[in-house]
């Protein structure tokens, strides 16, 4: 029996954050009601592996097996090749408890100088990771490649987007309109394989 | 379009043994041709996750990456209640580079005692990932539970067989006929669920 995705199923989003889910509603074209396991009293567990992916699909199997439903996470990050593809996984922590991100993308500057290296290549990881309560799990992810510039341009997009670049493009995701970006984005990219793999 | 594992495939397996190849088509019911990325010259990636499904897809991904085609990985271990779920994923490396696991049953016998705990529940885990290259991959994960007896019993089996009686049966893996312990183990399980999932 293949793993599809029926429409109209319930899936139990792996966040705390209600406005995520209706974001993931939208990313996945309203073909699913899409609960927060915040909102279930489901509790949230540590990330405690090394990837992306790993972490999406952790995240992901918890929701599942907590809820008995069907249940999607997903993890991304910056990854900076001078900074051996720091922050990476680390990408939210960075930001500090107050989610600031004006604080980490200081951080990723000041790192940078450090190393003495003019190597501003970075790259955008989206993992996406969908599980079945005591049964498979599938994980996609997407990627998009650019160079980082100082200081950060831009007001649209979040976390480290204004200081990311995409390849072949002369604005950063924070100055790109956001239909433009959507179109390119790592996140698009995870969710298109997704869509291509379960729908 | 769904995840099918189409028969004829060939299918990288991030192994370095061959015998393992060989073993890994007997439990595709010979569909698939498997060949060892050892043969092919792949390296062998960190095992940095800390669950099983985590490393089996951490292999599965990066021979599919490096091999540009579909890839299998797997991973398993024995986790014990009363040592927070050590070995684990650690369970090969208590074994030593001499890969004795009369060293390792030792091992557990040793810091069961030490925790004073009566307690000798266990549990075996198996783990398969598949990747396709560029794209998705699929883990599922087989369990069978049971407790620890020792002194060990049986010469059947490999690893911590012997030490191993699952759940409503008096023979160890160790003692146990092949054919019956093919039927009930999590190796089994993993590769029913994963056949369910993509044949």
């Amino acid at each position: 029996m293949p793993l599809i995705l029926t429409p109209g199923t319930t899936l139990v989003a792996a966040t705390h954050n209600p406005g995520k889910a209706r974001e993931l509603e939208a990313l996945l074209d309203g073909r699913f009601v899409i609960l927060a396991a915040g909102a279930l009293g489901l509790p949230e567990p540590d990330e405690t592996e090394s990837t992306f992916v790993g972490n999406a699909l952790l995240k992901a199997r918890h929701a599942a097996q907590a809820s008995g439903r069907i249940a999607l996470a997903d993890d991304s990050g910056l990854s900076v090749t001078a900074l051996d593809g720091a922050p990476g996984i680390f990408s939210a922590r960075w930001a500090g408890p107050e989610k600031d991100f004006g604080v980490a993308m200081a951080k990723v500057e000041e790192r940078l100088i450090e190393t003495g290296s003019s190597d501003r290549s970075a790259w955008f990881t989206s993992a996406l990771a969908v599980a079945w309560p005591d049964g498979p799990a599938v994980v996609v992810e997407g990627r998009v490649d650019g160079e980082l510039v100082f200081p950060p341009r831009g007001d649209r997009g979040f976390g480290y987007d204004p200081i990311f670049m995409p390849t072949g493009h002369d604005q950063t995701f924070g100055e790109m309109d956001p239909v433009q970006k959507d179109a390119m984005s790592h996140r698009a990219r995870a969710f298109e394989m997704l869509k291509a793999a379960l729908f």
